[in-house]
């Protein structure tokens, strides 16, 4: 609850009517929720332009008040729960989403800007509209914002050959944690002009200031988009599949991983039914124009075929959607299968997926809990899961440990503790035994942007 | 020259004889000797390692000496030559060439962990052979350092599809300005588990820190590279073309232009002989696996076959080859054209290339001085070139008049100073007119890596 003093400060900058106390559940929460995590704040509050965030910005360090960015709270990692850790500050919850206005599209120069507020997949519809794309496709598009897929730089299927969410921002505009809002890149496709400030922001979880306009590099829209699905007995020829996409010389736009436990959690919704003894999945997809594409789905599928139970490759649309429809709903396919998951997105160099794989389900097996995998294979990136009942608390805590001890596996195996995720809340153990002069160096940076601490203390570092 | 006591204490570092006094003239320029500039330096120190490197730079923060970390000396900005402005404070020359030991090449992890001494052919040469591809392909391959090319996040025909060179680094090695050696990301291809500190090195010219190693994310080696040149009467006809190929759909890895004068300057070496009337020539290039790279070839050159004079396509390596020699040698065959060249390399939205090559010919008849441009069309990356004599001192003062008024174009037309030579020296003026605040925000996070001030003074910020 906050004061009647609060109130009346965030009222004067936003409006009374966008101040939220109590704060909405909804805003104290993201996908961790499946996990058992749920915050509490002062109040919320909603900004409708750059000019109120810097308001409030300015309010929150001079008034020494925490402040918790947040888009659409699909994150994975608590990173936009307010007060989630006992030694959490009270906080003030700074929504983006009413951040909507003066989005513009530059077919022209292919590129566009879009407030911070922007749904994904409503800036995906009007690219396309205009002839544009955006390939990222983080989950949960339908409600993920903008500013949220840029401040945790997001990943996903398509990020194997596009990159992550960073690889297509050209510009942002921000507020700092001082309050002063700046402007950095812009319209255009290379650009050194200074350090990359940019790139610091990208992936700070809110730690550095508020993003509040994006613009984007796209592409031509695409004229077909041709997945391709092999399924595998067991995972050792699921594996040599993967290695023979990596060297074929086509490069998918995705190239994914479902072991057998994920694939039996989303089998009622697979197109066709899955076939009879499969234990492993690869998922790749060609997209581009007509005249390429079907040629490197050609080529694709011929590196999937050997060993393969079956491959399967729609090229009606409406049997494309189906196939990427039963893809975004794993990770909920797989949560209710026991009611709860944690899920973790381990990343480990690409010879490395099966030591990982092999890992993850000794971990399991070590705390007794049921385990299972899936993720961005190409990217050596796994959606590492333990699957929990969130109502019984032994079970829990063995699976926290569970959680805990994957992270370690990450780094045994010379990879890093998160893809896409982000630290937030639940990997800053894991963190912690990061390098210590790496530690410092972020500490640093983070101090010199953000001199009063305000912004989201206790997340990313 | 150096006193004796900075002599001893350096060569107890790193050997006497590998400390370097007086400093040979081949440390003290860079590209821009084409323009006029030489430096001065106290001496050269070449470190055979990164503990060598760190204690040079502890020295040098403890003495509160300048360091001018340098790598091949093949930049077009002066950013690594000491002591060539007024204002700068003596220098200690940080040569990175001995930083050779150590390389480990990993094919099953499509991932090579490079020190940062390396040349640049050689890095590539020794991907290739190991089936591993390192797409950028910075000018100068023959001369330029990987560290280099990694301080300054370089760019090149290839970065168009490929981006520059940051988005093939996936882990650096490097001495930070307080001496501290940091290993920040590995061989891993997606990492959110920090702030993104190795962006912040990328493209910062040496005033963070040196760089000791590199990891680079490969692909694997392309079985074609199919580069199509098409030659037009004038600027007109090349600007829809390139916009034709910007639409196809085929993303290829180079879409380049030159004009008319550069055209002409480089005439003598145009294999086949540039065809009557040839007063602008697109450049593009489709690689990849034999499967596909043909067909995307086909479609590239369709978008470019409207308006052409004629197109080129050749597909024997011999004559593929000669093509790319060419295309290498137009930055030194424009600077034969007079002896001396200014050359910037602003960066416009895709859709003001017309407007900023127009803009460039009026700055040159304004200031009586002859001018082109060429670059990488696809990125709106522009070399716009002042052709000098050296000797002639009136028209050297003209001429750099003429190329502070080329950089004026890029913030006019939304754009950026530098897509790919960075701020160095010669843009710094121009670049003292960035946003304040951003301005502030550098120079707050160089402060904190670099405590003492000793890195690259004087350049960059």
């Amino acid at each position: 609850m906050a004061s009647p003093a609060l109130r009346a400060d965030l009222g004067r900058i936003v409006g009374d009517e966008h101040v939220l106390d109590p704060v909405p559940r909804e805003l104290l929460q993201d996908a961790t929720e499946s996990r058992g995590l749920t915050g509490r704040a002062l109040a919320a509050v909603r900004p409708a332009d750059a000019e109120e965030v810097a308001a409030v910005v300015r309010w929150a360090a001079r008034t020494g008040t925490a402040l918790v960015p947040r888009g659409g709270g699909t994150g994975f990692s608590g990173g936009a729960v307010p007060g989630a850790a006992p030694d959490d500050p009270d906080a003030v919850v700074l929504a983006t989403d009413r951040l909507t206005r003066g989005a513009t599209i530059r077919p022209e120069d292919w590129s566009a800007t879009f407030p911070a507020g922007t749904v994904t997949a409503d800036l995906q519809r009007r690219c396309l509209e205009a002839g544009l794309f955006f390939a990222p496709n983080p989950g949960s598009a339908e409600s993920s914002l903008l500013g949220g897929n840029v401040a945790t730089n997001a990943g996903g299927p398509r990020s194997f050959k596009h990159g992550p969410v960073r690889a297509w921002v050209s510009g942002v505009e921000a507020v700092l944690g001082d309050g002063e809002r700046v402007r950095l890149g812009g319209a255009v496709r290379k650009n050194v002009e200074t350090l990359d400030l940019l790139g610091l922001l990208c992936g700070s979880e809110g730690t550095l200031g508020v993003l509040t306009e994006v613009t984007l590099k796209l592409q031509p829209a695409p004229e077909v988009a041709l997945p391709t699905i092999a399924l595998y007995a067991d995972r050792e020829a699921g594996l040599a599949a993967i290695a023979a996409v990596l060297a074929c010389g086509v490069v998918p736009t995705a190239l994914e991983f479902l072991d057998g436990t994920t694939l039996a959690a989303s089998a009622g919704a697979f197109p066709g039914g899955l076939p009879e003894g499969a234990g492993f999945a690869v998922l790749v997809e060609a997209l581009g124009p007509a005249a390429v594409a079907p040629l490197e789905a050609r080529e694709l599928a011929t590196a999937l075929a050997p060993d393969a139970l079956a491959v399967r490759a729609p090229t009606e649309r409406a049997a494309v959607d189906a196939l990427w429809r039963w893809r975004d709903g794993v990770s909920i396919a797989v949560t209710a299968a026991r009611g709860g998951k944690l899920s973790e997105d381990l990343v480990v160099p690409a010879s490395r997926l099966g030591d990982a794989l092999a890992a993850v389900e000794e971990v399991g097996a070590r705390h007794g809990v049921p385990v299972t995998s899936w993720g961005h294979a190409g990217d050596g990136n796994l959606h590492a899961t333990v699957l929990v009942d969130r109502d019984d608390a032994a079970e829990l805590a063995r699976a926290e440990q569970a959680a805990h001890a994957m992270l370690e596996i990450a780094h045994r195996l010379g990879g890093a503790l998160t893809g896409e995720h982000g630290i937030g809340l639940v990997k800053r153990e894991a963190a912690a035994a990061l390098d210590p002069t790496l530690r410092r160096a972020q500490r640093a940076v983070k101090d010199v942007l953000d001199p009063a601490g305000i912004m989201n203390p206790g997340r990313k570092l």
